[in-house]
């Protein structure tokens, strides 16, 4: 028989050694803050110039595009009584395909756009497209934002939001002057030809972006992609970044994944019951995770065969985005026609699509996936922020974790809210809960910095 | 502590349960060998004639897909220094595609195929193409041999080697009559409109074809998807099927799981260490599946997703297609432009990529890997087969697993060869290597059966 007592100082120490172990927090890489990614050698590109910058869908381009999408091949018909539930229903498909073609306006889609003040410049050689909002009141304080969208996304995402952010909110004292960038290799920013373009390095080209503008200090909001690129900027610039918003906070360390495995054996343990289906059972999540990413399991490991395809037929994109954009806007609607998309404005989606088609990123986009995969970013996952981070975690984001396990990462989580409406699309989706949510997070931080005598 | 002979008997006793518990043999399900797979109502379409079929790649067809190919959107640059590691090489694609425009002859290829006896049938609702190709000697046995394709291929992946099998070979007095059949919703093969048209439904589908030809027993060759549905064949109708040859010879068994990973402690026990490497170490076993299986991921998931793009785009489709047929033939030169794709002769891999394209298959093709992956396969696969069966293991197979892992489905292992050449595709790669083996391995399937008095 073991000795009781003895059994149990052995198991703790066991248990306090593992954690111990789990929470090691590694040292951050070195990063070059000037690295080049420019197609062209240094020095041919590398003007600071800011140039005023204007979103045209030419006729030129249009005819093209509906050319090929009338000229589409005879799709495939769903199978008897199959809905989503083998990916995107081409019935349903025809039918947003012949919108595009006759009752999309291209041209007053682009105008929308162009309410807003675009710009180009030029950043470690590539040319980055951003929108700039400056205030339209004064406040008492304003507040420079940088909004950072993901895939398959561009700035377009924020533009039912950036209105909200720059005018007089009722109870709040300060407002926004917003920078919304397009990542490189989305929307209207240049790719690099060069490997190694990871999340991590976007991070730099994005806060040499901030400086070219003028703030040295700046809050951030993303999703996506780009919360994990913001995560990322607040891990290595914690002294650049003075607050942090995020609709898909999430904590990758190791010592996180060990939680949620332990909580699932006490799950109402360890999630507010109200959302413990988000995370538990495991199995179910698992099962969904594997049944949705096929699209980063091949966006990861062969970008540029999946996106030939992609890159040569409209049509075949706006199935493959349709279908994506569906999904993560509601997860539990497969076994409909359109798959969950009419949570979305068709227009938004069509945006999004013809913005990749116009610029023909794809490729240069989807790689975003083979290079957020490597060691340097999980190296830089597993180191701990202490940036104040408010979290908003929407219905049917992709993934959920409570604010115990996001502290892992987190360690400054000033605010954490959970809703029942929305999914991963936020700002499309469900801008005004967004925006709600965003004026009172942004108060939190002021607050927490304020107390820091940080502000 | 312990003593010492209880704890050796209670481990004994439990590895003893666990294996036992492993090994169990599930029942197999009942199968409605008649079921309508159709897409008109029963009656419509169940007449039972043979009907002689020509292959052709007609005038209309080839300059609509001339014109598609020439008018293909611009292709992004492969990365600085990258070859194939992110996929296709696009700059090598583009060499293909400009050969698949200016010099693939279509009439000769089509010519080539209109060599062999072509015909069609309706079986249990679907159009059924299949070559006959009878004995062009007399020899003292015919044996009647069905062959089966896997994805992306058709009937044609035998072209080169049927003629090997129905003429004299030195030293054996047996020939062939060779029944070459493509898989329901590939190639010249009609598909179902209905879901669950799994491998062990197209199985009952490809035993119903041999009795339409004349066979209620028969032998089976196969490969990828192929080899999956005979192996189905084998276990499900053991009295019908009298041999299996296969090359990519795979047990599921959950005791094979075990196996693999046991083995894995003491490989060069569990494995011939010339081979060792082609098994173990796992971790690069699984490294390698990870990155090769974004496709099998995304056409499990969401096949009529992915197929609207790979329908719509020659390019697109082709990029697809060479990129699994090159990393299948040799997956040690993602450092090459050409990826492994030049182990094969181009106008075999354009001869498959042309077929799909032709009969517009990609989707129901693809969607074998969404049906392929349900409870009823696993559980099928769990049934091990008493079919003598013979097993070839070329370098490049995509799987390798060793004989004693292998008996576990195949109980009568009659033959096993390991070579240091070739791929997944044997009869394009290695048809010579294939054919030895098919009839080495023939030979001692009938001196087995001889010896049971079985033929």
């Amino acid at each position: 028989m073991f000795k009781f007592p003895t059994f149990l100082v052995a198991a703790f120490a066991i248990c306090f050694g593992l954690v111990a172990f789990l929470k090691r927090v590694p040292d951050p890489p070195s990063i070059d803050e000037l690295k080049w990614w420019g197609n062209e050698p240094k020095g041919l590109r590398d003007d600071e110039q800011i140039r005023p910058f204007h979103i045209e869908f030419n006729d030129t381009m249009i005819n093209d595009l509906k050319q090929r999408l009338k000229n589409r091949r005879p799709l495939t018909k769903p199978l008897d009584g199959i809905m989503s539930e083998y990916g995107i229903n081409t019935v349903y498909l025809e039918k947003i395909i012949n919108y595009w073609i006759n009752n999309y306006d291209f041209k007053a889609r682009a105008s929308r756009l162009n309410k807003f003040a675009h710009y180009k410049t030029r950043i470690q050689g590539l040319d980055i497209h951003f929108i700039r909002a400056k205030p339209e009141i004064k406040a008492k304080k304003t507040l420079p934002l940088l909004m950072l969208h993901g895939w398959p996304s561009s700035s377009k995402e924020f533009d039912k939001v950036i209105p909200m952010l720059i005018n007089q909110r009722s109870g709040y004292d300060f407002v926004f002057d917003v920078i919304v960038a397009d990542l490189p290799g989305f929307g209207y920013s240049e790719g690099s030809n060069k490997p190694g373009l990871t999340p991590i390095q976007i991070g730099v080209i994005m806060r040499n972006l901030m400086r070219r503008v003028g703030y040295n200090k700046f809050y951030i909001h993303g999703g996506d992609w780009g919360s994990q690129i913001a995560t990322h900027m607040a891990t290595l610039f914690p002294s650049d970044i003075l607050g942090l918003h995020t609709n898909m906070p999430l904590s990758s360390r190791p010592i996180s994944v060990v939680k949620a495995l332990v909580g699932s054996l006490f799950p109402s343990l360890s999630v507010d019951p109200k959302y413990v289906n988000r995370i538990y059972p495991l199995k179910n999540l698992l099962s969904y995770i594997l049944r949705e990413s096929g699209y980063f399991h091949i966006q990861a490991t062969k970008p540029d065969t999946i996106g030939v395809a992609l890159t040569d037929s409209p049509t075949g994109l706006a199935a493959y985005i349709m279908e994506k954009m569906a999904i993560c806007s509601n997860r539990d609607q497969t076994n409909t026609l359109h798959g969950g998309l009419e949570n979305l404005e068709i227009d938004d989606v069509l945006d999004t699509i013809t913005i990749i088609w116009v610029n023909n990123c794809i490729v240069t986009s989807s790689r975003i996936y083979a290079e957020g995969i490597g060691q340097e970013v999980h190296l830089v996952h597993n180191i701990p922020t202490e940036v104040p981070t408010a979290a908003i975690n929407f219905r049917y984001e992709v993934l959920y974790q409570p604010d115990w396990i996001l502290r892992d990462k987190f360690l400054n989580l000033v605010r954490s809210t959970t809703l029942d409406v929305g999914g991963h699309f936020a700002a499309l989706q469900t801008p005004n809960e967004l925006i709600d949510d965003i004026y009172a997070s942004f108060a939190q931080i002021l607050e927490f910095n304020g107390s820091k005598n940080l502000v």
